[in-house]
């Protein structure tokens, strides 16, 4: 049924009918969550074996890794990431159990220090920073908390938009980076073409210190087949622009959110910039977990079969959710959304103006979903149309329910939109 | 013997004689360290259960904690912290592996955002750090990378010089904060007495947003009798200035270095402020490794009794040290050191001018000891006197060697010395 082609007198029928629907569900008193890119209990259960002994306190090289040694000294760690996202070993700094806290150092240096010689960005008041929209709100609030004015770009089907991207960095010096998660992007699952990465390498930026924030978060969060993405790197440095790009990646959704390993990659000029000033902040992260993560996945392929663990659990999560947005909604007119092939989320466009209102009549109906607005700059969608659902971590039965009661709530607040347009 | 009462001609029969047991020495092909304040792998082995599985990855109130959750959100680990240290639960926030990246963050965090409504410090070009040295030279390089001056403050046998650090923070506004090791301090084994506690945290200081960071490291890390420390936080209560300390701690050399859990706790304004912009930076901390703390260290007398193990290890090092020092230098009037009670180090100050000559002695015969210099602002001290002893890593017959090539050391560079002012 489009909803779009009824008359008033349908479309009220229909409102009172799904309002009558709704009042059902909330009587239901049901507690769903469908908010966080959380894994199921289920799925950590795969990455027991983390949680015990490493079989060894001894590095390849002979380092005890239970007392102190030296910053990123585990070379093993790198060799396995490098292996793994195809980056070079020497670009890697093994950090701590948080890539976003990477981020945020790496973010805090450049205020701070500048880099290469560059005027710290703190002295810039005018600084601003480019969010592919829908985004990350964590990425987002890094930004907005650290003083940079966000700066909305729309996502497209290959990434973000690259003729207003290129504009924007030509002429304005005040510009310092991009957030991006490249492969299966929050909320949207998007991969960026190679042509995007290709772009993204090579334009003219004013600010001779523009970064590129490359959270390739997903990058071995494959729901089917891998999908390839275009190396950064080599993109950077066939186009001069070695320099330009931070590359992140942890494994907290590889094994325990949280109590993973994070690592960055940048340029060696870059690398030593930031391993000089990071030996200040810390004598090293912890090698033990490190050596947890080796001795459980010694090689990329033991990731990738690991992962595919992971996938047969969270596929069924998707096409269920998938199957039932198409069922409900496939031709309703309210509404479309991705169908990814990775990652953690599923990104869904309702009528404008009425992503609020499906968040707030699912929570009065006991699910609790991303808060409306939350993949945007400043929390504001600016057609109040875009909600993200996490299906990785209610099971089945409940993900159902809640999928059920997601496209009763968008249903309700687009007949009540179109009734209120009507009228 | 008294080498300062020795006449030239004995003065140089005795470094001729000294000159060939070090040629000796540097045949023995040596390579031993006292440089850094390193467990013995023999001490790490008493935490060996840390290494495994915690008992349950639920935390008391039910938190799975190998998923996300929220900032600070394991109430158990705050609590034995609290119980440990007498310091308020609630003032308590969880860190990561390392206290020192909580200082080097928190001041960050002052930098960039200020505190409590003041400027952001990084606009004051003038800032300032006061540093009681001999010192931690970590602390000093936090704060001179961070784009401090640093004032050197003289240490005594209670503390810092505090009619010079009161006198100076009452007039000069650029001076933003004091580090501190109130017991068993780096390198000197000072316990700060309680009218010096008392005096830093009512004096009266021309910045409003001065901080004391207090970095009580060796808390718990007593070799006799415990020694008892002035609550800094009833002090600074007393005195109407809660908000003036910030205080950190961390199970690095309770359980495995760089391994453990690290702490801060702060006013309740403090901490509000800190783990809002906190939560900009991370999702939270490692809590598996919280579990595995909790698990095998549940209450403060559990830590207490692994603390009493570890100083049955420590003790016949520094006991070996101390008494080679007092048989070989006693009465040379060439040194004088202290007898610590408590934590990591010895400090001994020899002949003004020699403190390098004795290091680079040690260097030519396989023994590194930590530079000359490095317990002050910058690497220098000013009378090049100082040398810091880490008697914990090296075996006890290691150790023996170790302290004998250091005596020697000691004496040459001290007779060379009395021999070039004789002539």
């Amino acid at each position: 049924m489009n909803y779009q082609s009824l008359s008033v007198a349908e479309l009220s029928a229909e409102r009172d009918r799904l309002q009558a629907a709704h009042r059902e569900f909330c009587s239901h008193g049901l507690s769903l969550n469908m908010a966080r890119g959380k894994p199921s209990p289920t799925q950590l259960d795969l990455s027991a074996a983390f949680l015990g002994a490493p079989h060894t306190h001894l590095s390849a090289t002979g380092t005890d890794c239970r007392n102190y040694s030296t910053l990123n000294d585990l070379p093993e760690t790198a060799a396995l990431f490098s292996e793994l996202l195809g980056v070079p070993e020497d670009y890697i700094i093994v950090g701590g159990n948080s890539s976003l806290n990477l981020m945020y150092d790496t973010l805090c240096r450049m205020l701070l220090f500048g880099t290469l010689g560059s005027e710290p960005w703190v002295h810039n008041k005018q600084r601003k920073f480019l969010c592919p929209a829908p985004g990350y709100d964590r990425h987002f609030a890094v930004t907005e908390a650290l003083g940079f004015e966000l700066i909305t770009i729309p996502m497209t089907e290959t990434g973000p938009d690259m003729d207003l991207v290129e504009r924007l960095v030509a002429e304005d010096e005040n510009i310092k980076g991009i957030w991006n998660i490249p492969l299966y992007s929050n909320p949207g699952g998007v991969v960026y073409s190679d042509e995007t990465v290709e772009r993204l390498a090579r334009m003219k930026t004013a600010a001779p210190d523009f970064r590129i924030m490359w959270d390739n978060a997903y990058g071995v969060h494959h729901l089917y087949e891998p999908v390839a993405l275009r190396d950064i790197f080599e993109a950077c440095e066939q186009a001069g622009n070695l320099d330009r790009v931070f590359y992140f990646f942890s494994t907290s959704k590889v094994s325990f959110p949280g109590g993973g390993v994070a690592m960055m990659a940048m340029s060696p000029a870059n690398k030593e910039e930031a391993l000089r000033r990071i030996s200040i902040q810390t004598i090293g992260a912890d090698k033990l977990n490190q050596l947890r993560l080796l001795h459980n996945l010694p090689t990329a392929e033991a990731v990738h079969a690991h992962m595919r663990k992971q996938a047969d659990l969270l596929r069924p999560r998707f096409e269920e959710v998938l199957t039932t947005l198409e069922r409900e909604l496939g031709d309703s007119g309210l509404a479309h959304w991705n169908s990814p092939r990775g990652g953690y989320f599923i990104s869904v466009d309702v009528l404008p103006g009425c992503a609020k209102r499906v968040v707030a009549l699912a929570r009065e109906a006991g699910v609790t979903l991303t808060g409306a607005g939350a993949t945007f700059p400043y929390k504001k969608d600016p057609k109040d149309s875009n909600i993200r659902l996490a299906p990785t971590y209610p099971g089945i039965e409940e993900l159902r329910q809640a999928v059920d009661l997601f496209c009763l709530c968008v249903k309700l607040a687009g007949a009540e939109k179109l009734l209120a347009e009507a009228q």
